[in-house]
């Protein structure tokens, strides 16, 4: 991870996705969040929660929880919500201490930042392009007592690969056989068709030492209101997350946005269906102008282009996202969120004059 | 702090003020928020922000600093903003990861928590009834190089006692000679009259081991929002912080509100007047019913009483807040917020239909 220090504020330079905040009127294809927009229920949820918000929010977070548990299918005592998925990471990792952990390399910076938050060693699985950046068999060896953690990011993020079943199923049993805490990032997972498939909820009746993290932020389109929860049938480990942070993390406009999110049953299927056909579309034209993708199985897609489409993407009013910041990439990795249907006819229009133009692709090519 | 394990939530029991949702219908008298309520702007703040929430909020707070910074006549990077002031204690000592800490005792228990969660050894200061919850001189005694912390709330909560302004320079000095961090909760100064008096803001130029805590939560009546603020000279302790955190923790709701809420001058003004007003009247009926009331300098007040009261007014549809939990308290010792006239004139009657019943109290005395 690039940590600068900014300029006054004090602050290491953001290097995420979604900062929209630096950048006049842009088109952002930077976060990967639900193309389709918040829904209705969810904004009127959070315009009537004006009018509670005096109060401290519910600290048992009870409603959504209720909801949740109906949602997931588990009992609400093995769920955990949170200031965003993101908060979970940091409270696990707190809760935990683990001395050793291993993550994948390119993955989600915020799991290596956790980690190193507790002091934490990080050992990198690192994924290759040769291997189209898939997780291998290899990693099974890497899974020793030595270890502590090992964080996954399913489909990983920035790469949309997906891990499959059977291999999420040897990595899990060799972490419960070596006492390994295996953390699987599930957040992107609700915008891959028959994405049930790859869930491990099924798992946790029988491996205390699985947590799983999901976020309403992606799936609903609503990364404003910060809100994730984890899934773990260890109740203690749920129990020393909460010991380790304040009790009111999760604030009141994001529990009421969260239990009317949960009713959206037709919005989620219209959402992968739709992800699913601009994304043919998206990958078509990317892979018109010559650019290689790579997984790109979730609401974003992966590709390698010229180190300069970055530039030209912002100077034509376009945020993408530039991936040489993650461990174990460099330049000219990309990553651009599936948009709505005329964002993404814009960025296809940007992507043509770029591969027409006078570019430092084109000479080389 | 008293720990218990909820029945089926795997979650800690909830031992805080505020917390309305585990009653009926109630009067809280337990949370120490403004008692004008949300200001009107605020609220439409967080209606408007639902327009918005897809995106992810501003990781750098930009529009809040800058209006922080004018509020607080303070440099924008001496300003860090947090998932409510709670959130800013555990980023704190999660940032300095101090060994050997001070609190008062009693205190608020997020120092004590937030401590824990880095394996902090803890030393109490115990304020004691006879002395009237001061802190004394003797206090400057227990700052030795050993310390690496103090925590120090101003009023303290719960007992709304105020450490006087030479006492506070005294103190931050013996800190700053012996390297020892000193952390002052200013959150409730917002109602004390001539507050002003006591803040440290003033010291922060020249003295870099001082980090003040703020909290919109009370001073607006917003705690169902979360948001909270730190000031500090050193910009390094910041930078750490956000290191040990999560980028994305002040929701845009949130931010938004924040702004907003600071052009609420004359709302405060009339704030302070009115919690003075109405604390005169209650303490005034405490006193008549014979509780003894000690501190009581911001918006609540902090008494000694039968130690049936709670459960008294709770089966009046009263809630207030039973101390028995606080370090250094035991039972009989409690605290209510100065809320509305009718809600107060309905505590009152309560109050005074208590010690002219069948009490425990009246059979004692």
């Amino acid at each position: 991870m690039e940590v600068l220090t900014g300029r006054r504020s004090g602050m290491k330079k953001h290097i995420h996705g979604g900062d929209i905040y630096r950048h006049g009127h842009i088109t952002d294809f930077s976060a990967n969040v639900n193309p389709l927009g918040t829904p209705e229920s969810v904004k009127e949820a959070v315009r009537k929660s004006a009018e509670g918000i005096e109060h401290y929010p519910d600290v048992h977070c009870s409603k959504l929880k209720k909801a949740l548990s109906e949602w997931e299918q588990v009992p609400e005592s093995w769920l955990i919500c949170g200031n965003g998925a993101a908060d979970l990471i940091f409270a696990l990792t707190l809760a935990l201490k683990p001395k050793k952990a291993l993550i994948l390399a390119p993955t989600f910076a915020e799991y290596e930042q956790a980690l190193k938050s507790v002091g934490c060693q990080i050992t990198y699985f690192y994924l290759t392009e040769q291997e189209e950046f898939r997780v291998t068999e290899k990693i099974l060896s890497e899974i020793t007592p030595a270890l502590d953690m090992v964080f996954l990011c399913n489909p990983n993020n920035p790469t949309g690969e997906l891990t499959d079943r059977e291999m999420l199923l040897k990595l899990s049993q060799k972490c419960r056989e070596h006492q390994v805490f295996f953390a699987v990032d599930e957040c992107f997972l609700d915008f891959v068709p028959k994405g049930q498939d790859y869930e491990l909820a099924g798992c946790l009746k029988y491996n205390r030492h699985i947590f799983l993290l999901k976020a309403f932020t992606k799936r609903y389109a609503m990364a404003g209101l910060r809100l994730g929860y984890g899934i773990c049938s260890d109740e203690k480990v749920l129990l020393k997350m909460t010991e380790v942070t304040q009790p009111w993390r999760v604030s009141s406009p994001a529990q009421a946005a969260g239990t009317a999110a949960l009713s959206e049953q037709s919005y989620l299927k219209r959402s992968v269906r739709f992800v699913s056909e601009q994304k043919h579309i998206l990958k078509k034209a990317l892979e018109e102008a010559g650019f290689r993708i790579y997984g790109s199985r979730a609401n974003y897609i992966f590709f390698k282009g010229p180190e300069d489409f970055y530039e030209y993407c912002l100077s034509n009013q376009i945020l993408i996202r530039n991936c040489r910041n993650y461990e174990g990439l460099s330049k000219g990795w990309f990553r651009i969120a599936v948009r709505t249907e005329e964002e993404n006819r814009r960025f296809i229009r940007t992507l043509q004059a770029f591969t027409k133009g006078e570019t430092a692709w084109q000479r080389q090519s």
